[in-house]
C-alpha cells in the first residue's frame, strides 16, 4: 500500500544495528491533517454509493502484527460513505470538524474526540452535512468480513 | 470495570425494541478530556515504577467483541509509566498537550495527533517532562501478554 520511500521516512533508526523486518514508527502530524510518511488514498476503489472521502492508513498496511487496523478518513462537505453493514465492529473517533453518523435509523452528531462504537451487523454511514472537512479515526479488526451494501 | 449505571448513560436506544446484549455506544467528549459514561481509573493497581497516570477505558471493558482495546491515558507533569516490554504492540496517539516516549534508547517527542507504533518486545515508557497534562490514546490487542518490568 505504501511505497518504501514513504515508509522509511518515519521509521525510527535501530539502536542495535540489527536488521529487523518490523520497525518502530513515528508518524508526525503535519498541517491540514496529514501525517509524515502516510499517503492519501481513495476510500474505496469500487462502488458509487459514496462521495468525497479520502483515507490514510497508519496501522495495517505494514509489517506489524496487530489484530487491528487504524485508518483516518476525511469527508468533504456533502460527502458520505457507503450505507452498509458487516459483522465486524467500528470504533470511530472524531478529530477534525464535525459530522454525523447514521446508525440504523438514528443520526448521531460526532464532534471533536467523540468516540462511537458501532456493533456488528448494524447498518451505518458516515456523512458530512457541514461546511468544513470532517475527519475521524476508524478502528477495525485486522481480519474482517466484506461490507454488504444496503439499498433503500 | 464499568458499572451498569455508568454504562447505560451512553448506550444508544434500540430502534427495534429488541433487547440485545451488545449495544451501539456514543461517548461524548466533555471538558477537561473526560467522556460521558467513562470513569477514571488508576493506570495500574500494582507496582511502584510509575507515577501520576490515570486511565479511561472505552472499548474492551464492555460486551464488544473487538480484537482490540481502546484506552485514554493522561500523565501529569513529571509523571511516567512503567519502563517495560511485552510481545504485544502499542499504537499511541497524542491528543492532549505533549509528552515523550522512551523507546529502547531513544526519546521521542509526542505532539498533538502524532501516531507512534511500538513493535513487539521493545522496552518503552511514556512520560511527561512538561508543565501541562499529557494525554494519549493507546491501542492494544485484546488478547495480550503481561508486561515485564525492566530494571536499569
Amino acid at each position: 500500500m505504501r511505497n518504501k520511500g514513504e515508509h522509511s521516512s518515519c521509521e525510527l533508526p535501530e539502536t542495535t544495528g540489527k536488521k529487523t523486518r518490523n520497525q518502530n514508527r513515528h508518524y508526525r502530524f503535519q498541517d491540514n491533517f496529514r501525517w509524515k510518511g502516510v499517503r492519501i488514498q481513495e476510500y474505496k476503489s469500487e462502488g458509487q454509493d459514496w462521495s468525497g472521502i479520502a483515507r490514510q492508513a497508519f496501522i495495517g498496511a505494514g509489517r506489524e502484527t496487530t489484530k487491528f487496523h487504524l485508518r483516518y478518513f476525511e469527508i468533504e462537505p456533502d460527502g458520505y460513505s457507503s450505507f452498509e453493514k458487516h459483522k465486524h465492529e467500528h470504533v470511530v473517533i472524531g478529530i477534525r470538524g464535525k459530522g454525523r453518523a447514521r446508525v440504523n435509523r438514528r443520526n448521531i452528531d460526532l464532534n471533536f474526540m467523540d468516540v462511537l462504537y458501532i456493533k456488528p451487523d448494524e447498518p451505518h454511514r458516515l456523512y458530512n452535512p457541514y461546511h468544513e472537512p470532517f475527519g475521524f479515526f476508524c478502528l477495525v479488526n485486522a481480519k474482517r468480513d466484506r461490507p454488504k451494501p444496503i439499498k433503500e
